[in-house]
């Protein structure tokens, strides 16, 4: 099956302690269709300007992603610039210029119309619920948000909440969103707002997937898929977009959507997450086999499975 | 089999969202000694003073718990006050009055010189060596530390970290001994230290067991455990030396200690320290049956395990 997903592509400056690189292709919808690109076909709605050329495509290509749907506009790509100190858990912003990005309007090609999965990158609300109005035959609709909208458009983020199936953010915007600092009874209140499946991503601790009651098959509890305990991480870029991608492309590789297939999913999307930051950029996600993908799930499988 | 305990007993006071309470039993000794009491015979030195009674005996010998070792001084048991804030991962001390605790002087009955099983709550470095050594016999021994050792004994603890085999810290403070901020690699330094297994506890996301090569058998991952996800916890207090407590009970009712037998071990401590922050003080230790405690383990491995 296929997967579609309207999101940023980006160029990025990045320093951690592991070094330093510029210009680098970058872009939550970027690192979600290349770590999706291992599961299902993937199709992208973004917009780029003119300093996005062949070189850049071909990145995209070489993994099978239908890029019909990047706009080309007047201008410069999204640029972004952050550093990493010890503390990998969070960027300080040296720049953010969001160029043509600042006007996109996604635009689904009509061939993508047919898509079955659809998955929203973090951009504005309101967008995120025009693309899905559109989108009126897909199955499941993944979604993602980050504090910026929680604060300043909570009203419009809340009308698309009703339309998706599974939100995925972090610990802070769960919190924050449900106004309630217990994990547990946030999620709940989240999961009254819509979407039958909350993932909550813990950063180096893993992710746990809430369910509404009844939502996806039966089961009382949640559940919980580790990282990979990395000794070098070069660049958390990413992480939680190709988490995404290997969440939804797996599901979107499935036949029937049960909570043991999600609870799969949750599995590769740590397993894609945790490749990504073992380079700079896509690097890592550009070179994988699907053998090496499978081997890192069955070292998660060792690291938290009782014999 | 056996485990001794050597550690504080105290009366806390505490106040959390959930309510408020003054002058319960608690202390490192207590929460251990009642959690490991499920899983095996438990000894504990310790020292209270006069207000210290019948009431508080019975609390441990309705768990079996031999309290021979509970040396009675002149003066007042230790204190302390706590308050927990919506953030309940710390609690602001209101006052600490260490009172007999000051001059604790461990000293272990002849009874209890064959037991197999030793654990070192935190308490000073160099008494814990000191017990440590006496009791040259043990198969196993587990010990706690806290930042304030580290920062202000250091030389003292590495000393007694050469005769531990398991080391049980969070994640703070493997990274303030190791003095090295990625976990992994932190993980590795304390583990070149002297213990053969690392216990990091990492609060509401569970715990990671760390292996030195070649200890309690071959494998070349660590090993990670979940928590429950809890809607309310009504006290935090004692919540890791209730894992300890079921991680090191296990242990000792265990024939052989195996890796697969330490994961189990980690999954049990994750248990106990869920039903510790259940109710405030040891209420919830006091009162659990076996198959309470194993019908929690399968939720853990529901938590954590694929079909």
């Amino acid at each position: 099956m296929s997967i579609l997903v309207v999101g940023s592509v980006a160029f990025d400056d990045v320093t951690s302690p592991s070094g330093s690189v510029k210009n680098i292709l970058a872009g939550a919808a970027t690192y979600f269709s290349l770590a999706a690109s291992y599961f299902t076909q993937v199709r992208v709605v973004a917009v780029v300007g003119e300093d996005f050329g062949a070189e850049q495509e071909k990145v995209f290509q070489k993994r099978g992603v239908d890029i019909r749907g990047i706009e080309h506009a007047k201008g410069k790509t999204f640029r972004w610039g952050g550093t990493y100190g010890e503390n990998l858990n969070e960027a300080k912003t040296d720049f953010t210029d969001l160029n043509v990005f600042e006007g996109f309007k996604p635009r689904i090609p009509t061939e993508y119309e047919d898509t079955e999965f659809l998955f929203l990158a973090n951009i504005q609300p309101t967008l995120q619920a025009e693309v899905r109005r559109k989108m009126s035959g897909v199955r499941l609709t993944g979604c993602d948000t980050m504090n910026y909208w929680i604060k300043g458009a909570l009203a419009e983020l809340r009308e698309t909440l009703k339309l998706v199936n599974v939100l995925l953010i972090n610990d802070t915007e769960t919190k924050m969103l449900a106004g309630e600092t217990n994990l547990p009874r946030a999620a709940n209140k989240v999961l009254a707002m819509g979407p039958q499946a909350l993932v909550i991503k813990h950063g180096e601790y893993g992710a746990t997937i809430f369910f509404r009651e009844g939502a996806f098959g039966l089961g009382r509890h949640p559940f919980r898929a580790p990282t990979l305990p990395i000794e070098e991480v070069k660049d958390p870029t990413g992480a939680g977009d190709s988490f995404a991608g290997g969440f939804m492309g797996y599901l979107a590789s499935q036949k029937e959507l049960t909570r043991d297939v999600l609870k799969r999913a949750l599995f590769y999307g740590g397993v894609m997450g945790s490749f990504a930051v073992e380079r700079f950029g896509t690097e890592r996600l550009q070179s994988l086999t699907r053998e090496e993908i499978d081997a890192r799930f069955q070292v998660f499988r060792e690291l938290t499975h009782l014999e």
